[in-house]
This record gives C-alpha cells, structure tokens and sequence, in this order.
C-alpha cells in the first residue's frame, strides 16, 4: 500500500520508503531526501533523478550493474530483488520457452561482454516481443548512446515503484471532450463509460457519463484516490448517438460503440483526452 | 443458412428465398425478380428498394402499416414473423421493465395515431435509448418527412433480412494501412489482430497479421465467405512498435493496444480502415 | 455601414434597417419587430426566420417568386434590388460567357416552370462551378423538398444582408490552440499570424502572436468590431517550431508555415481552431 | 544548371560536379566516387554520407571546421563559397540589424570557444528566429551530441547543394486522395489545384486538377522533371464540393478553399499527401 507523502517526512521513513525504487541503490534516495520536503511525487522523483545526474560515472555504473539479468539465473533461483521479481513475472518472463529463454541468455551475455553492464529494460508493461526486439536494436548502439538509454530505463523503473510506495499529491484528473465533427458542435447527450483495466483491487472499475451541451462531463471523470497509474478504457457511443440525432447510417453502422484504450503515467497531472467523431471516422489524442 | 445466389435463379425459389425481407409482402419480391439475374446482393436489395420507389402510395401504406408494433401485443402475443421477433429481441426489447414497456406502448399508440402507421425501426443494432430517443424526435417530424424515414428504415431492415437469407457475391474485402505520423512513414512490423465481435457460428474469429515495409498487410485481412456483415476489432500494438523502435515513452505509455472497432455493412464492398498514429495520437476513418 | 442594435429601437428604424434582408418584402421584418427588443442579430434573424415560418403557404411562395432570375433579364437591364445586383456581382455571374449566360438562361426557365417560382442560390460565396451545379441537383428535387431548399437558401441571404445592416452585439471572439502530437504536449512558443482576407475597409489586416505554455494565445485573437463575418487565414509557423525543438526533420521540411484558412458566420458566437501537428501532419477542425 | 547523373561517370566530371557539397572539403567526393555508378542522387548521398562515417575524427573535424561563421567576418568580406553566400543570404542574414550582428557575432564565439568548431545550421529554409533559437538551444548541449547535431546539418547542406548540382532520377512523383469524412466516401468532383511556391525559373508554376470517382486524380500531379524539391501549395476546393452536394452549410461557410502547404525533399521518392475533410474539420499527412 502507498504510503501518503506526509508519511515520508524523517529521512528514515523516507529511505524505507522509497530506497528500493533504484536497484539495491539506497544512497539515491538518502542522498535527494535533503532536497524534501516533497509536495508531490513528481518532484520526489526529479529529484533522485537529479541525484543520479549529479552522481559520478561510477557510482552510476554500480548502480546499472546491480539490476540482475532478465530472466537470468539470479530471477531463477529466485536471488532478486521483489520488485524485480514482480515486474518480471509480469512481462510473461517466467513463461519463456527453453528456447526462447536460451536466446535471451545469449543476448544478455553479448551485451553485457560489449556494455560492461546487464540490458536494464522498463518490463512491467513490455511483452516478450518488444523486449527481443529492444536487446537487438540496443545491441547496435554505441557506448555512449546506451548507457544513456540504460539510465532512462533506471529512470522508468524507479518511477513505477515510486508510485507503488507513495501516494500521489491528489492534484491530477481525467477530462474528455466530444467535438462532432460531421455538424462543427459538440457532441451534446452521448453516452460515454469508463473502465480500469487491470487489477486495482477495491476501487471502483467502470463509470458512466453524459457530456453536456458543451460536449464534456460535468466535473472530471476521475480525481483523487481514484485517478492512479494504469490502463484505462473509454467507450464512446458513437452510433447511438448519430441515430439519436437522425443522421442516416448504414444497417450496420461504421461506428457503434468506440473505445480509446490509454494509459495514465502521472496521476499527478491533468490528463485530457478529446474525441473528434463523425459517423465515418474518429480521433483521439492527448490535449491539455 | 443463406443460400447462392445461383440458387435462386427461379421465381418461386427467389420469392422464397427474400419474400420476407420487406415485412409480410412478398409482392416486392415477385415484382423485383424480372429485374434479375443479380450479380450481386447489393443489386438485388437495388432492385426490391426500386420495386418500392415504383409502387403506389397504398401500397406503400399498407407495407408500412404490416409492421408490428415494437413490443407490442402482437410480439408478446408471439403472434410476429419470425424475422421480427429475432430482431426484436437482440435490440433486448424482452427484457422492458414494466414502466419502460407502458411508455412504449403509449408512444407507439401516439405515433400511430399521429402518421396512421406503426412506429418502425431497424432495431437489430439499437439500444431501448436509441429506440426511445428515436420516438420521440421523429414523433416530432411532418408525415412527408416521417413516411420517408419510416422508409428508409423498412430498407434496412429488409437489407439485414436479405444478407441472412442470400450470400453475397464474395467481391467485398478488408484492408487497413498503418502510418507513423511521428516520422511521415509507413509504420512496418507492427502487429495487428482482428476479431470478430458477436456470434457467426463456426467461422474462425481471430486472426494475426503483422504490417510489411508499406505499413499494410499482404493482402486483404478478409475476403470471401469469411467477410461478412458484422462488428470487427483491430487491435494495432502500437505502444509495442514504438517501444522497439526505441521511441522515448512514459513507464505507461499513452498508447499501447490500440482497439478500432468498426462495421462491416455490406459485404461485397472493399472496406479500407487506416490507422494513423504517434505515440500520442491516433485517427482512423473508413478509406479506400 | 452597419448600424447599432440600440439604433433600431423604432419600428420605424427597424424596418428601414432589415426591411430588405428578404426581397422586397418588407412585412417580414414589420412583423418581426413586435418580437423584439432584440439583444444579438442572432436573436433578431431567429424572430424574422420564425416570421416566415408562421407565414401562409401564399406569402411565403410570393417571397420567392420576389427574387430575380440569377443573371436574368432583370439583373442585365439594372432592375434588381442593390443587394441583389452587389451579391450576383461578387459571383462572378456579370463575366459569364455568352454560351453560359444562355445556359444559365435556359435551367432558369425550365426550373421556374417546374417549381413555380425562380432558382434562388445565396451566391456571395458561389463560384459559377457552384451555381451550374447546384441548379443541375435541385431540377431533380420534387417540389416539397425544393420549396425548403429555397427557403434555406432565402433565410442564408438575408443573414448576410442583416450582417451588414446591423452591428453585432460584440460577444462573439477567436482562439486557438496549438498542440504538438509528436510530443503530446502543447506547442509553447509558436509564432502564429492571422489574415483577414477580402475587403474589410480601415480595419487591420494582420495581427502576429505567439503561443504560451498551454498552447494557446493570451486572450482572444479577435474580438469585438474587429471580428467580423467573412474569410480569415492563420498561418502557424510549424516548421519553425519544430526546428527550434531540435527535431530532426528533412533539408526541405514536409511542413514549415501552415496556413489554415476558415470562415467566420457569426460574428456573435465563439469560434475556436485548434490545430493538431507533428512535423508530418496536421489537422483542424471547428471546437468549442 | 543540374547536370544528369549520367555526365559524371568520370571521376573528374563526379568531382566537378559534387566536389563542393561539403564545404571546401572536396575529398569526401573523391572517396565516394568509387562507390558509384550512381543510379539515384538519393544513392551517391548516401556514398558520401558513408564516406564521411568512414572518416577519421580529425577529418570530420577539419570539415567542420572549414565551415564559415553565420554572417561572420569572412562572410562580410565576401570570402566565403558561393553555396555559402547564396544559402546565407536566402536565410535574412544579409539585413541582420546591427544588434543580431553583434548577438550573433558573440554567439559564435562562444560556440566555437565551446566546441572547437563554428556554428553551423542548414540556413536555406531558416529564418532569423530559428538562427537564433538553435543557437541558444544547441549551445547548451555537450560535444558529443553537438557534433553529431553538427555533421548532421552538414549533410542537409550537402543534400540541397548536390540537388542543384545534379538530375534526379525522375522516379519521384506527387499524388494525392481525398476522402470526405462526412460521408465515409471518396470526394469525387472536387477542383484541386497545385502552385508551385518560391523561385523556379522556366518551369510552369500552376496546375488545376478533377478527383474522380475514387477521390484521386488520374495520374501524378507532378513528375519527372517538374518534380523538384521546394515548397508547394494544394488548393483543394472543398466549400465548392459540399456546396455542389448540397450539404446544408453557414452563409459563410467555415470551409472553403482549403490551402494545403508543403514540402519536397526528395525528388526522387513518392509524396502522397491525402486530404480528409468534412465541413468542419480537415487533416493532412505524408502518406505512402
């Protein structure tokens, strides 16, 4: 359970909180609790970033050698950190063919001969596709250009089990707009619903809306507590409403019911996501 | 099971085969037939929709008025054709509560009373939203404009009859094309699946594709018998495409699986649905 | 030029300000006014179009059959209202070739022995492309249709007739909003211009802003007299932007300055653009 | 004059030719003339951009250094190549007040006193402001990306140098699709027409276009020689199409003639640059 940022307030607390967000690392977090008190996660986390900026090649380097091998003997005998462990089982790294887990020994081995340190791989949300596909494409790079991109998969790492260990400031939100675009209005009296994909335990996982005469909800659709880091999917109900307004479509219409699958990364901010529609077509993008 | 349209090559199967398609006037079908040999569904339902446009007014009237009310005592009574209380039941028109089924009923009277025919809807792809939003706006309509609309819903109505009843010509085909709007290319190697929504029997109902160096897939995602009228979802892995292109994206990206879900109304016509995206946006539209 | 809303408070005013929106028919606007004060043009063209509405069959046929043939007789000897021979002026309809006037001459006759009353087309913004076109769709129609038809057509005249009597009641404004969906950010920092095209008199032409943080102007781009009905042009200097980022684009980018030309109908109203860009794609569209 | 591919089989002719795209460093020609024959610009730029990746550091180094300062004192004296003169001029650097001259002038030198070699910057289709934002930007960055940022801006010089010096291989051509998303169908009818923006000698300037009944036009706008790189402007006449349709539309409609401006980098590829519209909303993109 995350632990509220008031919670965090003595360096203790704090390093017990949130000294395993960067591998067997603890010194980030003991040495960017001096740059607290922290009014939000966000702040939290740029500073152990800054840290880590402000930090020797070395000691970066210790910090990049100490992630275990994905899938790596280490994971195998169960000689991990938990947060390791449970970010891999996620990725479907324990369900790997003999094969497939022969391969990625191979390739861990080449790239730590050529790096001097393991393929670091944000795999929470990765699948077992995308993590071949980026140990083939980041054996490619140079020196340089790697452990740059190494640190930023540190970086991403440590801000997922942030957000496990603390709670956010409560300050961001969900909002949608509906613009209909085969009339230039917005879409007034649409149906829309929310869902949570994944496992959030006991909050609440499928809300339902009407946007206004201005085509948006009245107030956000989430906030607080319940706007947390995740997948998340909206259905706009396309089709009923164009027949609700009259608007001649097919027996079988293009557009019924249209989801927009997103992800939430900061609940710290304010996330917009507008739908562009007509009968024929559709739109989403992150606005603000 | 619908049957070739070889096999209707003579009157008496024609009229058996689609004298059902426009309710209880099989007399739409006899006229249409000399209209034949069709090449197509599509220029049958053509042809009946002609038959229709060259009729009399009272014999308009009285296809409109062998409609049965929505719900009404004669569906409760079981006393509809086939067609009709199928269709009625998908659109969930069974289950009414008590107050839902009272306010029907009297709207259908009102209506029925205003225009001097049923209240007539193609309800196998409605909601009781739709349905209700739909009475009382065309409630609302002239009789010229009204007797149109419940026209035009007629033609629907006999155009899903028809799809059920006559295959279709097998011309019809699915493609999509998937553009990087962040890069202006072709987005290649992306995975792609589509799924059938709802229930077709014994036809397979997902199907794996991945994008080639175009950004389309090697040839039609659909073609033949397995193409029919219906709902589809792609699911374009595009948080997977630019993850393994080493695009920089949050710990939970914006965009990972992205759903379009979509429908095929006539199955002998070419559908092209492009996906254009970037890590942040994505639009889709029905193509060509 | 336009007069104020507060000067038209008389009957008397009133009808010799709107009395000509609609041809040489005066009683619309006579009878309009007891519906007023009117606080926008909005309303005033609302209580006038209501007029005509609540109008007999015989009135509203003589409003038509008021209107002077499109490059007919009327206009070529000078015998049309001013309005009519500015609007038919501005369409290009004096510089029709012989073989076009006659055409012209020849759909005009065969349409008003149709319907019963002359082809009416709200020309100030029709190119002749447009008129042939819109005269070849609308012989087609049947005689109800038609009759709305040119009654839309009507009511759209004297909108822009009204626009010119009478001065707006100064609510209306422009903005924009720029987001960056390479970056899913918005696009801080973008020079933008806007271009009032046409003939607007003394009124500035040209103003230049830049976008702030959120994307957006610092208040309206256009508000009060400035925001008048007619074409507009934004120019949003895309390229430029990218290019101070440091994204990587071609020698030659695929997009520098974007212009985005619009209209504006009603000058009361708000009326946002937004533009939606990455270094390889835009989009717009009317928001809200 | 651009001389064709085939009058530099020589190695005297190649060098003649492409010896000064990199800047007095006619050495990377020489190298990369034994890759050829050439059957593409596109393939001889990337034998020198090859060329150079080959190269030592101390020769990457001199190339940089044998860069100009941006309207530096060899500038104002005249000592600079004609390619440079030509590219700084185009770029406003010739009318700097006297304020940017000396900002600019302080700017190199800090540049230079920062990273061993001058500022340099593909200034052909750059304004002032990018001059000076990019300055700012890259100043702050470290040696190794800036002299990665750096060659890469050598080579879009290179690239618009050796497009004037020599023929494409006429493979290139423009298209474009016009989809009406009102509708879900092709935009069949509508007028389009292409200028040619900016200075192209003999070469005609205006093209005018039908789509047909597919949305297309019948064969490239643009090919062969007509096909250069530069800027271009489609005007798609989309208030005159939906007109012609008769869609119901503002008296002004928001609509109207719809300027598409872009850009050709690459005279030897395929530009397909669609339209998606309704009356209220468009979007273009660099398709395939």
């Amino acid at each position: 359970m995350p632990v509220p940022l008031s919670a965090i307030a003595t360096k203790d607390a704090f390093v017990a909180a949130v000294g395993g967000c960067y591998e067997k690392s603890p010194w980030v977090a003991e040495r960017a609790f001096a740059q607290g008190p922290f009014a939000s996660v966000t702040s939290l986390a740029a500073a152990m970033k800054q840290t880590l900026a402000n930090a020797t090649d070395d000691e970066v380097l210790s910090l990049l050698r100490a992630h275990p091998d994905l899938a790596g003997k280490a994971a195998l005998r169960g000689d991990v950190t938990a947060e390791s462990a449970a970010e891999q089982a996620k990725a479907g790294l324990g369900s790997l063919t003999e094969a497939e887990l022969s391969k990625l020994t191979s390739l861990n081995e080449r790239y730590t001969a050529k790096f001097g340190f393991p393929f670091i791989l944000a795999v929470r949300n990765a699948s077992k596709r995308v993590i071949f596909a980026a140990l083939e494409r980041r054996m490619a790079g140079d020196l340089v250009e790697e452990r740059a991109e190494a640190l930023a998969q540190v970086h991403k790492i440590a801000w997922l089990r942030l957000l496990d260990s603390v709670e956010g400031n409560g300050k961001g939100f969900l909002t949608c707009h509906v613009l209909d675009v085969a009339s230039g209005t917005p879409a007034a009296g649409m149906s829309v619903t929310l869902t949570r994909l994944g496992d959030h335990g006991d909050l609440p996982s499928s809300y339902a809306f009407t946007t206004n005469e201005d085509g948006r909800l009245d107030g956000p659709a989430l906030k607080g507590p319940d706007f947390c880091a995740g997948a998340y999917e909206w259905t706009f109900h396309v089709g009923e409403y164009f027949a609700a307004k009259g608007v001649a479509t097919a027996a079988q219409p293009f557009l019924g019911d249209v989801p927009i699958r997103f992800g939430i990364d900061n609940p710290e901010e304010h996330y917009h996501v507008p739908l562009l529609c007509s009968p024929w077509t559709f739109s989403t993008y992150r606005g603000s």
